[in-house]
Order: structure tokens, then sequence, then C-alpha cells
């Protein structure tokens, strides 16, 4: 059983959850009706955090699995705590300004890329040895 | 093995599909091309069931997995109708008008919360116990 | 263990990421600054192969593993080679022009929907002879 990265998980989808309820205070607050998703920049930074942390989910998530069943759910566990940092990161900069989300994009790209890169070592490795 | 859960997927997947087919046709109705996503409102709302659809993919499906592997396949997949019952309606609200999005909104947001609830309290409990 | 649809998978996250960096590029080459996501058409088609690889991963990568497990490891990581190859023409003739998106479009579409329609099959057929 892989605990750690199951409940790793759990916590990256309410941080996902919680972008997505930041996005729709923020319609409210910048008075975007739905369907719009565009016409106030304030509204479309906070719109873009929930998209962006989306938009890595189908990176991210099937990595860390994939990461946790060939090498260590440990260690995918602490590369998912780190991923979601580098997201809060990201969601505070980015809601303050578009020049200030750099950091915290770097921290997250990188801890969804180190997952990716193992399993994908460790699967290579594998159909070799097989 | 996890039949129902994986039947329900199949039958989540289908409804998520058709409403990018509906998002594709009302590009043709409304005469909104490619590759713009805004422009007319009814289009707009269409696209939107879309791509809420989508955003809360990311959240039930895992949630309901787990859900499934710590607690009960059939619960997950009795959960997960509801789950596409709630989509159905906020489909046919939203089409008609925005505000009349929210009583399907909360069914599914519910049918999708209380799996992730399930799921993070028995991943605790066996981390606790184990 | 499904070694051959694991590596697929991680060759389908590193295409959709590629698309994502595209999109990114286009931002400098075009002049659209974040947060905003139109006001450009080259940008847009840019972005939308991106949005639509990302709007497919939710219907491609489940299908794909349900498949693996109920049907073949070997035929669903040919199927999936094929969506990334249907993925790849859908970028190169929609960066192109809107019209052109239509044979990729296609071939992605097959090429998911095959791996869905035979774990569907494969489940009921369980779920019937359970």
């Amino acid at each position: 059983m892989y605990h750690f990265t199951a409940l790793v998980t759990c916590l990256a989808i309410a941080f996902y959850f919680f972008t997505s309820i930041k996005a729709g205070k923020a319609r409210a607050t910048f008075d975007v009706k739905a369907p719009a998703i565009s016409g106030n920049p304030d509204f479309e930074r906070v719109f873009r955090v929930q998209m962006n942390t989306l938009e890595w989910m189908p990176i991210f998530l099937p990595s860390l699995w994939l990461f946790a069943i060939y090498i260590s759910d440990a260690i995918a566990a602490a590369l998912g705590v780190v991923w979601i940092i580098g997201r809060i990161l990201y969601m505070i900069g980015y809601s303050e300004a578009a020049a200030k989300r750099g950091r915290g994009f770097a921290t997250q790209a990188g801890a969804a890329m180190l997952p990716w890169l193992g399993a994908l070592g460790a699967i290579a490795w594998r159909l070799i040895h097989a």
C-alpha cells in the first residue's frame, strides 16, 4: 500500500480545490459574472492560479504515483509536499502580480519533474532487465 | 478488483466527453470560430459546462478511487453515480442561464467531497494504526 | 505490472508538457502578457493546443489504464503511442491554421475511444459473469 502518497494526493486535491474557491470568490469581489472568465486582470490572475494548478495535475499526479509504485512511497510523498509548497508560493505571488509567479512556479515544476524522471528511469530499467 | 468503480469511471468519462461534444456543436450554432473561446455568452455557458467538468475531474476521479481502494467499491460507485447526476443537472441548468447552475453544482460538489473525506479519514486511520 | 502502459503514460505527459512550453514561448513571441489568454489568434491557437491536450488527458489516461488492467498492457501501450502521434499531428496542424487541426484530432480521438470502449466491454463482461 502507498499510504503516504495517498495522503499527499488528498492534500494536493484539497489545495487545488482551495484555488477554485478563491477563483469563485474573486468573481464576486471583482464583479466578473459567469460565464465570463476575462475582463478584469485582478480576477484573471486568481483564475489563472486555479487553471495553472489544473494544468499541472495530469503531470503531477500520474508521475507521483508511478514514482511511488516503481521507487518509493515515502520519497514520492516528500516530493508531493514540495510540490504543494511550490504551488502555494505560486498562488501567493501570482495573486499579487504576474511578475511574482516565477519562484513558486519553478519549485513546483521541479517537484513534478523529479518523480517523472525517476519513474521513467525505473520503468526503462525494468523493461530492459525483464 | 473494483468493477463498479471502473464502470462508473467509464460513465463519468462518457459524460465529460458529451459536454465537449456539446461545446463543439455550440461553436457552430453560435458561430464562435476556433481558436476563440469567448464573444458569445450562449456559447460561453456551454463551454464553461465542459471546462467546469474538466476542472472537477482531478478532484472527483482520484478521490473516488482512493475511497474505493480504502473503503468500498460499491459505495464509491454509488457516489460516482450521484456525481454524474449532479453534473447533468449542472449542465441543463447552466445551458439555460448562469443563475440556474447552483443546484447541480452543489450536488456534484457533495458527491465529490464525500469520497475525498472518506478516503482521507481511512488513510489517516491506517497510518496511525500501522 | 504494466510497464509498457507506464512508459507510454510518461511519454504522453512529456508531450503534454511540451505543448505547455510552446504556449509559454508563444506568450513571448506574440506579446500576450499573463494573465491574458486571448488577444492574438496566433497565440490563441498554440494555447488551444495545450488546452485541448489537457481536456483529453482525463479521457485518455483513465481509459488507457482500465484497458491495460482489464485487457492488455501491450495493446494499451500501442494505442497510447497512436494517441501521441495523433496529438503531434493536431499540434502541427493547429499551429498553422485552425482548419488544419481535423486529421490529428480524429486520430487521437479514435486512439482514446478504443481503450474506453474495450475497457467498458471488459468491465461489463466481468460484472455479468461474476
